[in-house]
């Protein structure tokens, strides 16, 4: 069998196992979840094993330590793999939820009812929970999913696929719900990526030359986020004190993340007050101001260097933090509108039109009122988990949770309408 | 300029109206398309001129009749425009609607709030009628729309650009919300396919050729349907008589549209007294029967042909009806399943417990229990209008009104919430 016609053997069980899962009951496939969850802890050495060969081909290889670090499942990851599946167990089912229904004049009653998407790719590099995490959410909304990992923890995804696919087994559920690719051949993705009569959705995780690569191959629709350069606008009428703690836990707590906090904005008549308290505790913790003229003069002695326009586009994901001082909300929001990235952005203020302005105005996915950005994130909103984060505007738009692997049909109940 | 800068510059442009677009109140909006109903109704005799350059030109390169008939801009085809204007104001403004709010352990409000897409392509062939309507719908979900109509209705669809561009300048609402095209080159409309940064979805309208065509050269996400292959599964327990009404308005009333019947499917219980009624009303309306052999006895003399495997993909749009006669109702949904196309599907039956199974296991995008198949349309179901009929499971699913025009971002209310 050639590499395209295997291929679409995956993509076509895949639909076929898609059409038996958007029939399931709840009770099914949580109790595949649980049975999931049950085999990760009894095969749980056979995992470890398996985890090992890629680690020490890893290191090896002389991959860098953090990327090592990344493939292990330690004793920890896998805990963290089981909570995980019970916790995507206990949550709603949203398969067979009418949101609303409506009558018409000639007597017909109109719904929409969500449904799976139906067969769902997920691309992914190091981390081998995603291979677990991922299968939960799909599975949970009734979709097929197809797996393809990076080629680092191809040992590991395969362990895993194997426990997931006997699980589902011994709940009689069909197996090929999940598939883990046995290749990490770029072309077999590639193959893939071309099969839109086969499958729904693609949903890329990881760096953005991996992502930017799937969105050019994929004829399929693609959900995706390129990178989160998050603004907090401090306004004149911000409470001093809760704009320190939120640009603070925004830049520090954890940097290297997506929802972390890249540019500050500051409006011009609280410079002179804000600038030297935030300035002080940002500098002691390390981080690196990069700043526009103005808020040069109101730093109180703490060391900057000067931003260039390419800062103004930074994601740094370390900790650095480029600082602006605008004369007006208007230019805050015209900041973020040239240089955002529409993930998420925060102002900081007591005054109410000003916040509505704000969170009317501004279209980034997430738009939070006094509040860290660190909160845009799936499971800290409260949709129970997060599949992924959407920053473009189709289907979904911030984080995904198990609502956003589904969707709506519409249903009608007549009694014997027609067409005049 | 070349025409990728050309391109881009439009695409630029379209971006920039957008921002401001999304801000626009509710009561601007509707001022602007009554504008436009008023500019073609004043612009009536330039409008006619206009369209009679791309009639004659049809008519002498020797389009079929029907062709240049859908061209035209007969004074029931303006009426219908202006019409549809001033009802498309009259709709409600989805912008800014919040769908829920919740409240997080922590006191967050989270909530969901529509808002526009931002820029939206659309690709359309003949009728000059889209220009307006399509204007429409996206200005009222406060986006910014390019429109790419075909060559046969260039000048047409340039001089009711003008009178759009002239109301919305009259309404003080930036003109770059709504570009026609000066060009139907088709190298123009790939230039725009690739500008993912700037364009957010694409909407083709046309035959099956021209969206296979714009969904393989798009890397922006494309909403489209390819065919409505529509079903009704006559059931055991159905109503013989409401059965036949709905089989001969499905296929007979307007034969030529995406949701008109194509396959009949009769249960084998019902097959000998639904049959030859059904059959013999159809016939006498001119429709050609395609027949499976256990069908064929149940005809009453009724003339068809042997239907055959093509039978069933088939989305014949002409009065040709595939009739098959199935053992049960999973039969039923398996046969769909397998040739349909996720449009529509309609079960007659007075059971209960059956006409849940199938509202809940089919899942096109339109499943009607009791009624014609016909009302599979955004206007019949109560959407106010449509802007086209999705059959890809993505962002919208079935027929698409000015709310599947939006999306929902997240806004949080917080009280200096940070993350621990």
């Amino acid at each position: 069998m050639s590499l395209t016609e295997e291929m679409k053997a995956v993509a076509r069980r895949a639909k076929l196992a898609s059409n038996k899962g958007a029939r399931l009951a709840t009770p099914d496939k949580n109790r595949a979840l649980l049975a999931i969850a049950d085999g990760i802890l009894n095969g749980r050495d056979a995992l470890v094993a398996a985890n090992r060969l890629d680690v020490e081909a890893a290191e090896k290889s002389g991959l860098a330590p953090a990327m090592v670090d990344r493939l292990k499942l330690s004793p920890k990851v896998l805990e963290t793999m089981v909570k995980g599946l019970r916790e995507v167990a206990a949550l709603p089912d949203p398969v067979g939820t009418v949101s609303r229904q409506w009558v018409r004049p000639n007597g017909m009653r109109v719904g929409k009812m969500r449904i799976p998407l139906g067969v769902i790719l997920i691309i992914y590099e190091s981390r081998p929970n995603v291979t677990v995490d991922a299968a939960a959410l799909c599975l949970k909304a009734g979709n097929a999913v197809i797996l393809r990992g990076g080629k680092e923890a191809i040992h590991s995804n395969q362990a895993l696929g194997e426990i997931i696919r006997a699980a589902l087994q011994a709940a009689n559920l069909p197996t090929d719900l999940v598939q883990v690719l046995q290749t990490t051949d770029r072309t077999a993705m590639e193959e893939l990526l071309k099969l839109d009569e086969e499958i729904d959705l693609v949903i890329p995780r990881g760096g953005e030359a991996l992502i930017r690569y799937v969105a050019e191959k994929s004829r399929i629709p693609v959900i995706k986020h390129y990178k989160g350069v998050c603004h907090v606008y401090v306004d004149e009428f911000a409470d001093v004190r809760m704009a320190d703690d939120i640009v603070f836990n925004g830049k520090v707590q954890r940097p290297g993340v997506c929802n972390a906090l890249e540019t500050l904005l500051v409006n011009e008549k609280i410079a002179a007050k804000f600038l030297p308290v935030a300035a002080k505790r940002l500098h002691e913790a390390g981080v690196e101001l990069r700043v526009c003229p103005e808020t040069a003069k109101h730093l109180g002695g703490v060391p900057s260097k000067p931003a260039t326009e390419d800062d103004w586009y930074a994601e740094y994901l370390e900790l650095i933090l480029a600082v602006r001082v605008v004369p007006s909300l208007e230019a805050a929001i015209e900041h973020i509108d040239t240089y955002g990235s529409h993930h998420t952005e925060t102002i900081v203020t007591e005054s109410y039109s000003r916040s509505q302005k704000f969170l009317r105005d501004v279209n980034s996915s997430c738009v939070f009122l006094n509040a860290s950005t660190r909160f845009s994130d799936g499971f800290e909103l409260g949709l129970g988990a997060e599949i992924g984060i959407s920053t473009t505007k189709l289907h979904a738009y911030g984080p995904m949770g198990v609502e956003e692997l589904t969707t709506e049909k519409f249903f009608i109940y007549g009694d014997g309408q027609i067409r005049a």
